[in-house]
């Protein structure tokens, strides 16, 4: 057993709660050891001689190098003391692991000291993502560009609506365009939309708020977002804000009175100025990023604390249902607890998501954030399925081949990121306003539909980028952001259809929503990669239910490939999935296929992916 | 290289700050791979295709299995992405490690996407432990015990001032005892008292808080404590008292408001209760471990956490200097992270210690504590000099065998817990009133000297328990508690005068007062530990300061032995401490000793200790 591979720790994604007397405890171990996992616990105020409680772990994740197990104790005391117990059933070795290190034997004083400890489950410290999110699919809207409802509050420099961005264009869009086309997002499947900042500003993008208490005059009114709200609501469709407190614009209230009275402004403190008097050209103030005109707001300060929190509150008040927060990763602490607390007492189910592009757990325990986007993830399809990194700023895509092997282990880490309930909290795009559209890198209508496929059927919290779904194109931002195509010749109409009925594929089954997946073939040097997704077992039971599980097979490759597929998925149990006889149909194409000998055949076209759903689901 | 053995995350002890736009980064592998480490970084808005800032790691610690490095990076614009370069000179192996895994090659492509990231210095978030704190040497004092200053407020049941307690006995302790005994206390050295609580309360030990606003009237009157503060001071020594805010006790007014008016009373949210009417002897409300007596706080809870935050700050404006916090782990965060933030305010140089039993890396990250109390070095401690496993509360001592390498391993893996500005404010003591006493478990008395030779001597901030140093004795709680020893022919004048010597010892040279440690020797089966502390050198350079550098060796063997130790220290540096000719005099025993051959070579009693000097310091 490779002992310097095992690890736990008493926080984090390690050790959490999501409420309800209930905590869940993770291990991670080597993937080349085939192993048992354990955890024997108590009351930590209990008898100090036993840790009498037994509770088997669960398989959660691979990651290639380690395995990521999970086990869910209920302790109404809320108060634990525990010790893992790991066995290789290869060489009956049995080893015991806690906070002191590794024993091979359990002796009564070992457990007298140096236990894992969780001293209390923290109330302020509970997961607790609002349930609407689980059920969601977002719809990114870039308000600029999505719709003109109200051609009288167009910008002066308003252009015809089509043509390709550049960084100062206009072309017009609003609130009640927005409002307007309502019926085309729901008969989409969209329930949730993201618009990015509305907020009065001189840019397009509206990144440099001017006044977090005003909407942008050529975005509509206070009435306007009523109407937008209201009418969504009526829908069953939320809205998320996009607030942008890292930095602000040049016109902002308390920088204009910086600029006008140097060291004697009031609002001195609300930036970070390292002299005087203020020099806009070489910035003498810290900046986002090196942008003199975006000056960066001291986030701990509290008297900005309370003028930002009071201006999203007012907003929540009016109804939005969410935030996205932007550089929210920059952004002190105290004022996302604030914010939080705050903004979650005014309405309860508000949705919190962090623009943060690396791993994020920090965010994501119960006190900050419902969940961030999802950029590790966003990266991980690019590299599977356009065979690209990272589009960098530059706009150049460098070649980058994944496996399925490959593309697997790195979802798996992932998950080893972040609490489970977490799961479904994680916005997860294709693609941007601040990256070049998926068609665009790839030139290829049916490699963006296998994809799409992926992003509705996976774990996370799907969002689709306005006009992707009628296949607009856009390379580096700006490009991505042109005016969107209304036009129906002009849209792909067949990628419309597939987008549609894929989210309808989403809504009617809840094991594409739930937070279970096993992996069920990603092999090296494979273009195959098939997952099932469904209602994840009870931690400390092995028994899942098949039959609330859907088999998802993505065919990666250029060429048709016929698959066979083996049902015995070691981390899901020691049992075929499906019975011998089972019917499965494809939802995407309508096919049946039966389980033969615990294995499932189908034949896959070029980039086809397809959904497989046991009779008894439909 | 064994990939599976290293470790990074951008949180706690392993990326931290202190301010001054430094942030230090760490890094664990495998103690069997011979490597050096690296960090490239750079300004995460930087240039995005170069990590062009290379800064070299040094060794922190090794526990046997990993070992530990750091660096320190400055960078003013306090945001950072980086990667470590991993080299193993053996087999001229080279790897890059970032937050995507593993990789043998340094590609511009890989430095677009997946390094570690650390998005901003959080202001709320720096480590910033006072600086008396790292001078600082504590005496606890159990008020009921140590000294009756005004036998006018003495408890009707108070004993004559000598015998053994039992869990209800009275002796008169005050809080004019203790001011009139700080001659004693200054001429041993001590310059810090950290008094356990003294709130009223019906207890003799006052851990049930019945007014968080009043001094018991058995232990004195404000004006008693503003005397005793005020003399304290004028001594150039710090008073820390005991906050209880787990629990309360049975008299606390809003408990009793609940008692009395069921859920009617104002007051029902400030407590855990599952139903009424209240059950008080099988409690149906949440309590501290399992007893009825004294109620659990729902810590969370905002007007509480005025009402306790409100009642510290009156005795911080008194002029107390700092706070124990009892049962510190099971309180709500948010409590503890408004109480440094507001008390703080009143005063910056306030000192903010923990009880937490375990592993505390969440609670000294600078938004909560400055440290805790350093029960994992207490119970190594009592392994290696004791020889005993940790004292359970049955008091039956279980024989440990620990070698001084196990010793030296299990320091070396508590080091790589805490970021290194913690270590000054681990409060460390060889026992408390919760244990039995260190002599009453040995019977040595040249074991509790070499034990104390180390608690005066190692990293942490050293307490001596009342009474320790002139020999006195007690078994478990509440033996531990008996009246301190004032008769001077009962107390043992050579202990007192050995304890006295330490002190000044540590208050002479900054050596000891240092971070930095360097392991000398402490192999298995063998009874001599040694070390080097200093002046910890700057991460990023390899150079120690040996002339401000002071050797420690303990002979922790019932025979004396002669032990030669080598002065090159592979983890210290390439070249031997000091060197040949250098002359070292044990500053406990005046002997003078001569560096040959890259070796120091001496003779030690049984259970003696040596501090030995360099010429240049002295």
């Amino acid at each position: 057993m490779n002992t310097e591979a095992i690890y736990h720790t008493p926080y984090g994604a390690y050790a959490y709660t999501n409420g309800s007397d209930t905590m869940r405890v993770r291990l991670r171990t080597s993937s080349r050891d085939h192993l048992a996992c354990e955890v024997h616990w108590n009351d930590r105020c209990g008898s100090p001689h036993c840790l009498d409680r037994i509770t088997p772990m669960t398989w959660l994740s691979s990651d290639g190098v380690f395995t990521y197990w999970e086990a869910e104790l209920y302790e109404p005391h809320r108060r634990l003391r525990y010790a893992f117990h790991i066995i290789s059933h290869e060489n009956n070795e049995h080893l015991w692991y806690t906070e002191d290190g590794f024993s091979t034997t359990q002796t009564t004083e070992r457990w007298l000291s140096g236990l894992f400890n969780w001293p209390y489950l923290y109330e302020t410290q509970c997961i607790d993502v609002p349930a609407w999110v689980r059920d969601a699919v977002f719809y990114e809207i870039f308000p600029e560009r999505f719709a003109s409802g109200n051609p009288a509050n167009n910008h002066p420099a308003t252009q015809h609506w089509s043509g390709k961005p550049e960084w100062f264009s206009f072309w017009g869009g609003d609130l009640p365009g927005i409002t307007q086309h309502l019926d085309y997002l729901q008969s989409l499947g969209i329930n949730a939309l993201w618009l990015t900042p509305i907020f009065q500003s001189p840019s397009n993008h509206k990144y440099d708020t001017d006044d977090y208490t005003k909407i942008d005059p050529y975005f509509g009114t206070e009435e306007d977002l009523q109407q937008l709200l209201a009418a969504c609501h009526a829908r069953g469709m939320r809205v998320v804000l996009d607030a942008v407190f890292n930095h602000c614009g040049t016109n902002f209230f308390a920088w204009r009175d910086v600029l006008e009275h140097g060291e004697a402004s009031p609002y001195v403190d609300w930036f970070h100025i390292h002299s005087f008097p203020i020099d806009r050209q070489q910035p003498n103030y810290r900046t986002f990023d090196h942008h003199g005109h975006m000056p960066k707001l001291h986030t701990a300060h509290p008297a900005l604390q309370r003028y930002l929190i009071d201006a999203a509150a007012k907003w929540t008040r009016m109804g939005v249902d969410g935030w996205r927060l932007d550089v929210a990763g920059e952004v002190d602490l105290s004022l996302w607890r604030a914010f939080r607390r705050e903004l979650r007492a005014i309405n309860p189910q508000l949705y919190i998501v962090g623009e943060i592009e690396h791993e994020a757990a920090r965010w994501t325990q119960g006190d900050l954030f419902d969940g961030v986007q999802h950029y590790p993830v966003y990266r991980a399809i690019h590299h599977f399925f356009t065979r690209t990194t990272e589009i960098p700023w530059d706009g150049l895509a460098r070649p980058q081949q994944w496996d399925a092997a490959t593309f697997d282990h790195r979802l798996g880490k992932i998950r080893s990121w972040y609490p489970t309930p977490v799961f479904s909290a994680l916005l997860t795009p294709l693609s941007t306003h601040d990256t070049p559209r998926f068609l665009t890198l790839n030139q290829n209508r049916r490699k963006q539909q296998l994809a799409a496929t992926f992003l509705l059927t996976y774990t996370g919290l799907p969002m689709i980028y306005y006009g992707e779904e009628v296949g607009m194109e856009g390379g580096p931002d700006p490009d991505c952001r042109r005016p969107m195509l209304w036009d129906e010749q002009q849209q792909d109409q067949e990628m419309l259809a597939y987008y549609t009925r894929l989210i309808a594929l989403r809504h009617r089954y809840a094991a594409l929503r739930a937070d279970g997946l096993w992996t069920c073939m990603a092999q090296e040097q494979s273009n195959v990669y098939s997952y099932v997704r469904g209602i994840l077992p009870v931690p400390s039971t092995q028994s899942a239910h098949p039959e609330e599980c859907v088999l998802v097979v993505l065919n990666n490759d250029e060429h048709p490939q016929t698959i066979t597929l083996p049902l015995q998925i070691a981390s899901y149990g020691p049992e075929a999935i499906w019975a011998d006889g089972t019917q499965l149909r494809d939802e995407l194409h309508g096919q049946m296929h039966q389980v033969e000998h615990a294995h499932i055949t189908l034949t896959l076209d070029a980039y086809q992916g397809a959904v497989l759903v046991p009779h008894s689901l439909m």
